[in-house]
């Protein structure tokens, strides 16, 4: 799968990539419900139980706008742009601190004309995300902020 | 204890301090195996299974020399200094990536002259770190290597 065997030490190689890290840039077509993201996971060891993988966006690119059972942590560790969490739309910057609780609609955009990378801290037992349905889609674009959150790149 | 609420986004302020995160720096005497180091717990959530913590060093500080059951994925996040792991010291950089294994002796030194601080993971249950024994940490210092890390400052 996507998960390389890490050695005990991995240097950053500059440019927010790693040794013996793959790069996954995500390819979108014209129905994927993100843009120009791509996963790099840092960590995962069962022993552990935890994940971290770095997403980073480029300038104009988003994540899924998705919800689940399972929560998130994640640091902000590149850049600037914009947070949807629940009802609230929050401008995120370098190391920034955003817990996604469970069942919240969360989505991040990198609306400040330059790269959004973050940290994202996953149990390594977690269920699969949902996206909404067109009714839930609607509702969310009810709220003026989350509208004009959606509608930017 | 020494973990704070959080609340859902908790911005930088800068300076590797962050809004809602209590800052713990530890008081040392003649006895203490670290020195001049602080702790920040950045994420404690039951339902991730894992915490995120904050350490840094002030220039010439070092964390405890320990080892336990229990393994650490660590980020390097702020600087440059030294990192011992097991039988190898690696000079560490703003994000490079250190998995500390079960029962590995490891040490951080902020030996560049400037603060290092790095980001560590670990499950929420986990067992407490052992001291190396004067046996123990007679070994260690019969390697060259690891006897000038353990004498810097």
């Amino acid at each position: 799968m996507d998960i390389e065997q890490p050695s005990h030490f991995r240097p950053s190689k500059g440019d927010f990539r790693w040794e013996a890290v793959a790069h996954q840039p995500y390819k979108q077509d014209g129905s994927a419900p993100f843009k120009d993201i791509s996963r790099q996971v840092l960590f995962h060891e069962d022993s552990l139980g935890c994940e971290l993988r770095y997403f980073e966006m480029d300038a104009g690119g988003y994540s899924t706008l998705e919800r689940h059972e399972h929560s998130h942590a994640v640091m902000i560790l590149r850049g600037q742009g914009d947070c949807l969490l629940g009802d609230e739309v929050y401008p995120v910057k370098q190391f920034d601190l955003v817990t996604i609780p469970s069942w919240t609609w969360h989505q991040f955009r990198a609306t400040a004309g330059e790269p959004l990378g973050f940290l994202c801290m996953v149990n390594v037992v977690r269920d699969r995300p949902q996206l909404p349905t067109e009714e839930e889609f609607t509702r969310l674009m009810a709220t003026p902020a989350i509208a004009r959150f959606l509608e930017r790149s």
